[in-house]
């Protein structure tokens, strides 16, 4: 995350920040390669590379420059969508380079202008963005295209972070090029886009000589950082090319995807964005600033399954769902609660999901499911309070009573609106084979199987049951919604929970979901979403790292840091 | 944790936190039955009942009263030393009852007036000790002696965590007795002693259900309260005691413990403070304010194992060990590296080590290994750095190996120091019975599996080598030390890493360490450690929990608290 040779200047003062802060940049999620500043990439034949090249004055927000090839959100937001455009464009695509358009240096890691200028929320949003983009890459590797970190100069901080990502690193052996993670000694902050996580569980790199390496600035290269297995292989520039090229044709003979597909073309989102709704195809989002809550509307498929292209429903809807997620993050930090309402006809729903299982090798499906388990994971870890609505003319069946299932909390209603319609079908919940197994949370279970953690009878019992409509009595029976209330109290209900979730502290409630959401079981995804994301969060706030004095501050200025040496 | 009725006064203001933080009162951790003030107990056969009776004036620091049976550390120093009175000095007891002295209430959980007036660190120090004792009380239960809450009146935030430590919970059924997690909607932080982790991960409450619960201030009671497995029972007080019986004899029939053995009394430490040492028997701490390190050595037994007593080797510097850590914890916030060195003879420590696992099936023996194994699990949670230095004349072998192995990093010395005795045998290590299992982490893992998380061979090649003294050359190879400097470099290295880690942000470390030391598997005990302690570590600093108009200072005026209400 180190920019050693900057120099100093455009360190946005306390007043930029809290501008900032107050009045964000309305960060626009939606890009594609044409508009690309930071990234180019080429396709030769089964092998991808992905170059950085971050233009310097391509800052998202104003304040810094992007030096060194260092990073801010707006490269990562180009990051992502190459990975998406990777995945769904190019089914070829079988290994992905990913290496450094600069002769010097590889990358530099995040922006530390942009850390020290930016308000604590919008680090933190940042840092989980990045994360997610990180876990995509490892995903990817899980379905056929494995990414190959190929360290052509110095990798710092975030930029060594973004190859810990990859499934192999080559570093270049030149005496000065090295990997490193400086953010300790030089920032008073952790490597927190999964760094200290991966470098012990992912690479079995000693906890010993990982302290270390984590407090040596300057890092380590060649021989040694084989050793002590931060790299897997040094290599002379003599032989650069050749290593890489040969590592990405072995990682791409053991890939599944086919060579002679057509990939599916991701076309700009159809997105209407007031200051009072976001509206999509088959999303819609109302925001209700009085009750700092966002409704949430996700229509079910019109018709049967067709072609498995950009138009396949789930797809669709899954593509806006996550630019909303994201959006909602960055843009409405004070809308705290996300309500969720479906609509439609489950059957259709649930005709799409056996759809994408029934076609399961195929590429295109499986791209597709895989996705879809990333957006829902994105809401596990959104910090936002969630609820499901469970209405007459919802259909929350199969991959979207996902979304029930990843609320903090469900109301589903018993009987039916005397008022609105009284001869309406009573609200139902279907059980289907997504939500068996393959749309798991970043533990490593299903949202059911989370959600009844030490009762196994009771995911049994409620297998059995899939493909039911299930009404209010039988889903509050089998443990699958909170609350059931009927017509007549099914206003009050739901608008106290608004108003009460409204009145409490967003960081109690932040604290209180990312510990619930996660029984059972750990695995290295929840490890950095927890463990590490919550201690980074925490060091944010000291002021050994933030404050006036900080490091993040102090540094390029000469002057050192002053700590508070007391050891909390 | 909450207290609603208490009246507003005595509320520290910030010259008092920062006072008390500056110069923080010196907490003593030694005490004994008869100088309690909060708790009492009485053993009848098998079950002993332990009662919560605080004394509202008898808090450990002034300007809070203890109402409602609330606690303070000084209440939890009392009730740790009384489970290690239960484990040694009882060694009939089978099951332990845990109720309230009062007739009115349970317990309200930590003193609110406390919290708002306390120091970051102070509050953050308290919760791990809290925690640890909790943890403790787990212990208890593999070790035979089941703890039982039962819940004689309304068990509020931190009194119903510390039922959740028990293995059942029986409330009574009066219509007014609840258990509940008011910290949230009354206080803006979390229940930080492991409640959030325990609802969902040991009880098994459905996440939407606790999320519930977790915001409904005045908590939940009767049948609603066992049908959401809050408690196990809820029992009319007509039945209450002979329920309570039943309940401690079925446990008590559960346990291997002896019938007819003498307890080991304890003794009270033979401890010596001074402003810069602390000497035991065994163990003896230097405090270079300077360095801002302490330099910790524990000698080795001087005889062969004797009797099983209070003066048995293992339990004697395992208690002088415990008492140091809690000591330099709480009254030497800025001594930030911890480096340890052994003195003795690695055979006699093996030997020590032999006996204790010859005689497991000893009720005195299990609860000295168990006694070891919490207490090297404190230094795993400690946010101290630590070194091991390894030289002639030490006796890292076996359980004191582990010291090492806990270490952040270790050195041992290549060769002798030639000045000093050149005819030295060369500094050794020795691989023991007790590396291989006794003295799991908190992770499940010993601190060997730990250290080779995803390298099994290393952990089989280092077993063939049990018993044999290794030279610096051989730990290395083996991994197992960190560095091994000779003669010349020997101090300049030492130095160098105590000067560093000195200089760098003490939070960070913190951060740094917490990640490193816990590679593979998590388990309940680190969740509480990782993922939830570091939220609530978070959200102590937020100014919508601890600022001037945030909740914890707000509580009890009558305003409320006024949030940021963006959601980070």
């Amino acid at each position: 995350m180190t920019v050693l040779e900057e120099p100093v200047n455009a360190v946005a003062d306390d007043t930029a920040a809290a501008d900032r802060s107050d009045a964000p940049p309305q960060v626009d999620f939606d890009t594609s390669p044409e508009r690309y500043r930071h990234w180019r990439f080429s396709v030769d034949g089964e092998v991808a590379t992905v170059y950085l090249d971050v233009a310097e004055d391509g800052g998202i927000v104003p304040g810094y420059e992007l030096k060194l090839n260092s990073y801010d959100l707006g490269v990562d937001i180009e990051l992502y969508d190459l990975t998406q455009r990777l995945r769904f464009e190019y089914p070829q695509v079988r290994s992905v380079v990913l290496t450094s358009g600069k002769d010097s240096n590889f990358c530099a890691g995040a922006n530390i202008r942009m850390l020290a200028g930016s308000s604590h929320p919008w680090k933190v949003n940042f840092c989980k963005f990045t994360n997610e983009t990180r876990n995509g890459i490892e995903d990817m590797t899980e379905a056929g295209q494995t990414w190959i970190a190929a360290l052509n100069g110095t990798a710092a901080g975030g930029g060594y972070e973004m190859a810990l990502a990859c499934d192999r690193i080559l570093l270049v052996d030149d005496r000065s090029s090295n990997v490193s993670l400086p953010e300790l000694p030089l920032l008073a902050v952790l490597p927190g886009t999964g760094g200290l996580t991966r470098v012990v569980d992912k690479r079995h790199v000693r906890r010993d000589l990982a302290d270390y390496f984590a407090t040596k600035s300057e890092g380590l290269g060649g021989k040694k950082a084989v050793d002590w297995k931060l790299v897997d292989e040094a290599v002379p520039r003599a032989k650069w090319q050749e290593t890489v090229s040969a590592r990405a044709n072995e990682f791409a003979e053991r890939s599944h995807r086919p060579s002679d597909a057509s990939g599916i073309a991701l076309p700009e989102l159809d997105k209407t964005r007031t200051d009072d709704s976001i509206d999509y195809s088959y999303v819609s989002a109302k925001l209700d600033r009085d009750q700092r809550a966002v409704e949430i509307a996700v229509r079910g498929p019109s018709d049967d399954p067709g072609e498995l292209d950009a138009t396949f429903w789930t797809l669709a809807f899954t593509r806006e769902l996550d630019d909303l997620i994201l959006d909602l993050r960055a843009n409405e930090p004070e809308l705290g609660t996300w309500v969720f309402r479906t609509e439609g006809d489950a059957a259709t729903v649930l005709a799409h999901d056996q759809y994408l299982l029934d076609h399961a090798d195929d590429w295109r499906a499986n791209e597709i499911v895989h996705y879809l388990k990333r957006t829902l994971k994105r809401l596990d870890v959104t910090s936002r309070s969630m609820l499901a609505l469970i209405e007459p003319g919802s259909c929350f069946a199969g991959s979207l009573l996902e979304l029930a299932l990843a609320a903090d909390r469900s109301f589903q209603l018993f009987g039916v609106f005397e008022e609105v319609d009284p001869d309406a079908d009573p609200a139902a919940i279907t059980v289907g084979a997504m939500n068996l197994g393959p749309l798991p949370m970043g533990n490593g279970l299903t949202r059911l199987q989370t959600r009844f953690f030490g009762d196994e009878n009771a995911v049994a019992e409620i297998e059995k049951r899939a493909g039911e409509p299930l009404d209010a009595d039988a889903s509050r029976e089998l443990g699958l919604i909170t609350f059931a209330p009927d017509d007549i109290d099914w206003d009050d209900e739901v608008r106290i929970t608004l108003e009460e979730r409204a009145s409490f502290s967003p960081d109690a409630l932040t604290g209180l979901e990312a510990n619930y959401r996660f029984a059972g079981p750990e695995t290295m995804e929840t490890k950095i979403f927890g463990r590490l994301t919550a201690w980074q969060n925490w060091i944010f706030t000291r002021p050994n790292a933030a404050g006036e004095s900080g490091a993040l501050r102090k540094f390029g200025t000469g002057q050192r840091a002053d700590f508070d040496r007391k050891r909390v």
